[in-house]
């Protein structure tokens, strides 16, 4: 059994003052305090970081992770774009299926907001494909693209989008580390500027500064001793083509359906049965599509149903979505995102979700994405019997 | 068992025609011709490479090789800046420790000689600590501090370090993929210009391109179809403080030591018993402490017993050094060099190692290291009996 035992973020936000491993290194102390852990007992971490090798010349974290803890253990950075925190947790779980008395750390941390937006923007292309690069196709024109066509294709239009984000800003208005806090309506959403038509600045997540980290583990006296815990039952990881113009279909993350498939055969669930989801809403398009490809609805049925906000605290019930406020409005600081997905969904199955917290929760899924959708890593998690 | 069964690697230099993909791909596509796999038949790809993000803004490598290749299977991008070759080796074998009947691909890749000299030494520098990065302390630099720790405290001068790049020289003669394939005698070391005191350019390996690519399987029914295979024993990854400041000794790398008294436990040998080894002489220094680190050598006898060749090819005897001509001759692309590593000794063990062929082979080693020692792989090959 390989169990999450703690997880902790940093507020998530424009973080001027701190850096990239002062944001590191007040994830992993609180998250060990909060296990009662010390860093001795710690067997290996797996650090997920996309941007500070491009952004500030800063590579080989294994090592400079290892000074700032003074620990000599096997540290891995690992990089998937937007999906580099979903990596690490899969790379610590096959960890963990492979030894046994083990406990690891994930972290994921990225720094943003000190740079420029046109040294963002171009960091971040570099999860694009080179023609796409040339080609000026950034991340919300790349999605912007997918929006047209799903669209077009189901008839709906820029309205059936923005309901995404008002469910995601009320959410976020009750995570005390979001980065935006603030509730939003639907005409809010389609009066702000476009970014890249039908996507609008409150259609998109922004750029943010932030750290998390979980403790995961198969010590089975560690599990025992610690109280909050939750299962994690799957952690599953498919890619595709990243350029566009050679996927199959526009309206569909083909990634994800694998990814997903293959992580509820493990899990031995069924879609119906998650209450929980944190999934990847980079864009607000991104979370109707994750919504069908994971296959809690039909494919061209997202559009209709999200108008009726069956997915939002205190309006939904079957299955409530980005109760932390999702990309949207808790932050996209990259390496991260996959981490705190994760962490949400432990604080959830762990009743630490404080206003946000959905009842009777026994099963949660996590989708990280990367770029385009090159990368998908789904994971499911239930509560601990 | 977890075997290796198929090794390809491209030619190593300044491949200026070649783009990281190219290399990539002919590495991929020759490593599966000759083990007779499609890819189809690849459960999971664990893709090594430091430098694309900086020097070329292209991260998010598990997407774009998912589209080169057309698949969809797991695809993860680890970075240690040096060592990210060695990373993956790691990172392959713990998979395969996980899971049952599974076939996966270590590809490690680098492309240096289009840039200029000023862009690749920043890059470079993106392993160190950014306080050394600020004091204008490179790589050589850093080496060179040790390179002077230890000839004088052990009254050595700088001929004994020539030795070592003497000896790797010769090797890389007979080492067709080899960047350098001129003999050299100790008087050319010691004639070349300085890089950083006492380090000379023939001290220091060279910047270049080149992929690598290995075949690793727990499948038996692959193990028995597939002609040529070595068993890898044991692979073990250690990590150290970045900044040489904060080492304890600067007369050795405590990351090698871990990691390789982690490797020999679990593969239940001794050091006496390895015949073959590849360790990280990215300058030659670096050889020496890591025969010392390794156990191979008393520390401090490094700088004597070197210049004796006992372990060069038709002078030595017992345990025979980088055959590959090292990081030195053979060269030194970054995320490629630990596959490689990995590959010679496979090479080696099944009698393909052509005119630098060792006889009775019955064990190998590789010894990969990031940045200045930060972070170290050891790992042990045995034949297939």
């Amino acid at each position: 059994m390989i169990a999450v035992v703690g997880y902790y973020s940093t507020k998530f936000g424009e973080l001027w003052e701190r850096s990239l491993f002062d944001l590191t290194k007040e994830a992993v102390n609180e998250v060990l305090k909060q296990t009662a852990l010390e860093i001795k007992e710690i067997d290996a971490i797996f650090f997920a970081n996309m941007l500070a090798g491009v952004l500030e010349n800063n590579l080989h974290s294994s090592a400079k992770l290892a000074e700032i803890f003074n620990i000599n253990i096997p540290i891995f950075r690992v990089e998937a774009a937007c999906a580099s925190g979903g990596m690490a947790v899969f790379l610590a779980n096959q960890y963990l299926k492979a030894n046994t008395n083990k406990t690891v750390l994930v972290v994921g941390a990225e720094k943003m907001t000190d740079f420029s937006p046109e040294q963002v923007t171009y960091g971040l292309s570099a999860a694009a494909s080179s023609q796409e690069q040339e080609a000026g196709l950034t991340f919300p024109g790349l999605y912007a693209l997918m929006a047209n066509f799903y669209l077009h294709k189901y008839h709906y239009n820029e309205e059936n989008l923005a309901y995404v984000s008002v469910k995601n800003h009320f959410h976020g208005s009750l995570n005390s580390k979001a980065h935006f806090r603030k509730k939003i309506i639907v005409d809010n959403v389609l009066e702000s500027p476009y970014v890249a038509y039908p996507l609008k600045v409150l259609d998109s997540s922004p750029i943010s500064d932030g750290a998390a980290a979980l403790v995961l583990t198969n010590d089975k006296e560690k599990i025992k001793k610690i109280k909050n815990k939750a299962i994690l039952l799957s952690c599953n990881l498919a890619t595709d083509s990243i350029s566009l113009a050679k996927r199959k279909n526009l309206d569909e993350i083909l990634a994800t359906k694998i990814a997903a498939e293959k992580a509820f055969k493990e899990a031995k669930i069924k879609p119906s049965e998650i209450q929980v989801a944190e999934v990847h809403d980079c864009f607000s398009i991104a979370e109707i599509l994750a919504m069908e490809d994971l296959g809690f609805w039909e494919k061209g049925e997202g559009g209709k149903l999200i108008t009726q906000f069956p997915t939002m605290i205190d309006k939904g019930d079957r299955l409530i979505v980005n109760t932390s406020g999702g990309l949207k409005a808790s932050g996209h600081p990259v390496g991260a995102t996959g981490v705190k997905q994760v962490g949400e969904i432990f604080l959830q199955l762990t009743n630490q979700a404080e206003k946000r917290q959905v009842k009777n929760v026994k099963y949660g899924l996590t989708h990280n994405v990367g770029g385009s959708g090159g990368t998908a890593v789904v994971s499911i998690l239930a509560v601990s019997s």
